[in-house]
């Protein structure tokens, strides 16, 4: 196969695998945070604003992470720059 | 084989253990967050509506890592950039 | 083996595999959610309505993800777009 | 060997590896929720009939991701489409 | 080796894995449920019928997934449709 | 080497795994669920007919799994049909 | 190597595997209840009895899994019907 | 393969696989650590001021080892020194 | 290599991981067992009589499982009849 | 290929799973320790100075072991002994 | 190579990881048993005696299964049976 | 590829491995050490100086550790001793 | 490459993988059993003196099984019997 | 490559790895020892010099585990028997 194929190939198998992967961890993460949150609405009614805003915060921190991956995801599957190199390889 | 094959087989795999892998993660923290809610209302049942609430926004979040990897998945599958980009440099 | 042969292999592997993975996080949330619903109902009967309601609605969240699953198992085996890709091709 | 062997050999161990992890998720999730239920009649005898009644709608639920690896494992055997084709495209 | 020997040695492997590996979640599940139910017995002796009653009950779903696997596995090894396939195929 | 030694050995190996890790999901649970009837008589001494008649009821329906994987190992030792089989298409 | 020699060898592996990997699952479980029993002694004296009897009778069955593998083991290795399959093949 | 085209294809995968296993660890800590956040908002409202900012100090400090990952693979992607020295050695 | 070679290779390799697998199975349990012995006799010294004798037949069964591993191992070291079987077909 | 490419391509891998792996046990680490301040801050708010002091003490510790390995990584990359090395040895 | 020599080999890695993986169960297991007579000890330090006396032969039980491991490991070092055996066979 | 290539090659690759390996030990362990002394300053916040001392002196033995795995890896990158014995070699 | 270079080769890899994956079980057990003795001094500390034998006799035992591993990793590389062997069939 | 070569490699990934796999066991065992020695200074103040004699013993000996892995990895490195072996074999 040409190189630009492989190229292809393995950026699809990449870009999969980075969300697949990548998404793991945030997930459970917003899962402990906002289950923690719930308990503890159900145990402080009253700092349930305090509570609401710090969980949002966090939940946003930790969604960064997972779009740190998507990011990586969509580049490789979009804005590959490593194709446009090839092609220059391969047509210069 | 010819390479646009090679893709087709890549992207098969791909699409489908990326949404395999990524349900896992998202599935657990819903579940996690869900029975947490589930307890708080059995603890604090005047809360109940600001427990659903939060509940209901974090699932929203959590849900979307589970989107990214359904995007990845039918991006794979339906709209493949490489394929076109094979095409190409066959026809070229 | 010609492409159309080694695209079937692939999408029965994959579709079997997706759906396979993909039911393990669902069956566990729906598994804790559940548990813990009922454990909300012992604790707190009178407060059964929005446990049961607030249980329905999750489960169908977290169903969710076992269905984007089974929609990519479905699409491999029966309306997979790289079969006709690559008749066509084989065609041209 | 020919196409439709290869078919086979792959529907054959698919079909098996899917309905095998696929009932583990279920099975887990369905003796948690078995668990609790009693654990809750233990605690709550007079709430059993909406307990039990929660329960069997949770199994069913629950037990749905097993009949879709089941479903997949059985179209893998009884009626695969993939054959066909390879028939198809062998007796063209 | 002739296809007929393929299959054969593929339905093998496939039927034994099956039904151990499938039998592992249910065994645990129905461990744990039967496990509970004796706890519930103990700690409220008067609802021993409702508990073996919904413990039977769940052992029986519990159990249906087992039999999948089992049910898989028998077809793999006595009634097998691709062996007739390739026998047509061969003979033909 | 001839078939039948492929499939004696195959049937040797799936044999052996099928009934050793078939065996770690029922001893696992038959431990607990006679752990929890100890526990159980020590705690409501007076319940212990009722205890045991469950437990047994609970062990008898856990080793079935078992014995499904002892059926299937000797079956495959003993009472392989593909043997026949092979040796049918061999002396055909 | 010949026919006899690669049964050897897959018998020997297969002996040894099946007995190390059946007896993890059977003494896990064994001194799980075991260790249940005495604990069970210590909280209630009064019912050794009771207890000790309970305990025997389900050592015997979790046993009874270990010595399916341990049977199949020495069946491997003393009694191997493909051993004479194969010895009547290349005698015949 | 030529030079470029292999270490295009390390490039990609690394710099995947970088971002995607170096997001667990930190959305795991990011999300224990606001989930106790939480919990220690419910337990003790008056410090609230002291735990939101200890809980940003530390989620930025665990944010900075997933934004070394991230560093490390944009330089991956978009300032590979490897691809200057390898182009170098083959034109010189 | 001649077949005496391999077989003398492959039952060093399987008595040797026999035995190492087998050993931790029954070391765990045994530690467990006598683990809970332990805190029995701290809770109710007077029960010490019949609590050493539970734990001793209950060790003396936890280690059959080991003794099983280790019949094996030392009959292929010392006592392997493929050894005479492959000696007597090469010298036959 | 040339060495240089290889030591290219080995170069970075070992980077990016230096820093990914590397990662992983000083976030949890940093999450762990976090968590615990500020439950300690929740617990006892008089003793929040001498908390947060030990606090940071101990993240930058266990920060430090990240930084080894974002050092090799970078050293890796930017600063690679073994390139000159094998540049002298092809150049001598 | 010659027969010695794979089979001085073999041994050399069976003998290290049999000793090496055979050490961790009942490592594990005297830690727990240790660990729990200490604490017997702090919580009733009246029955120390019978708690060492008890803790001596039950680490002295589970030392043999480390010893079976380090009996095999030397055999295979100091005493193979097998060495001979291949030496006479080469010699015959 | 010659010799020092591939000595370069691996010790980048265990350099690398290493210490990312080598640093999840030490990063766990100081983590847990660190929560466990705020713990109990929080408890006991007049024995904090002890603590203190206490929790510096463990850091450091645990430090170590993770410093053998650095020392290693910085032998292997910049004082390899394989690499001039290669090098005399071919020199000789 | 000679004999006695791949006896060289086997031999190291396997004492440093002994000693490495041998010495995790003990240390992890002197670590537990150190810990619980240090909680029961806190617990009662008139009896410090029994506790601290019982340590150091448990830690004693358990450091054997280390120190097997240790003396077969010295063995392998200071006094390995199959080197002469080989050596004298060499040059025998 | 020539033996010597082969021998530098796997004593460096020999050497690497072995350090690194065995700091995990003795980092953890370091943390808990010390965890537990902390939380017993809280509960337990005046004891607090047998506690921390008592820990400093413990450390020691558990360091000892990770500095035989770091003895075997030096000797790898600087002090290899193997090399002369070798190297006088090539002489000879």
């Amino acid at each position: 196969m040409d190189p630009a194929t492989w190229i292809a190939i393995i950026s699809i198998v990449t870009a999969g695998l980075t969300i697949a992967i990548g998404s793991i961890g945030p997930a459970f993460a917003e899962g402990r945070a906002a289950s923690q949150a719930l308990q503890a609405i159900a145990q402080q009614p009253d700092a349930s604003d305090t509570i609401t805003r710090t969980l949002f915060v966090s939940l946003a921190m930790i969604e960064s992470t997972a779009i740190y991956c998507f990011v990586v995801s969509m580049i490789l599957i979009f804005a590959n720059p490593f194709i446009d190199l090839v092609t220059q390889t391969a047509g210069g």
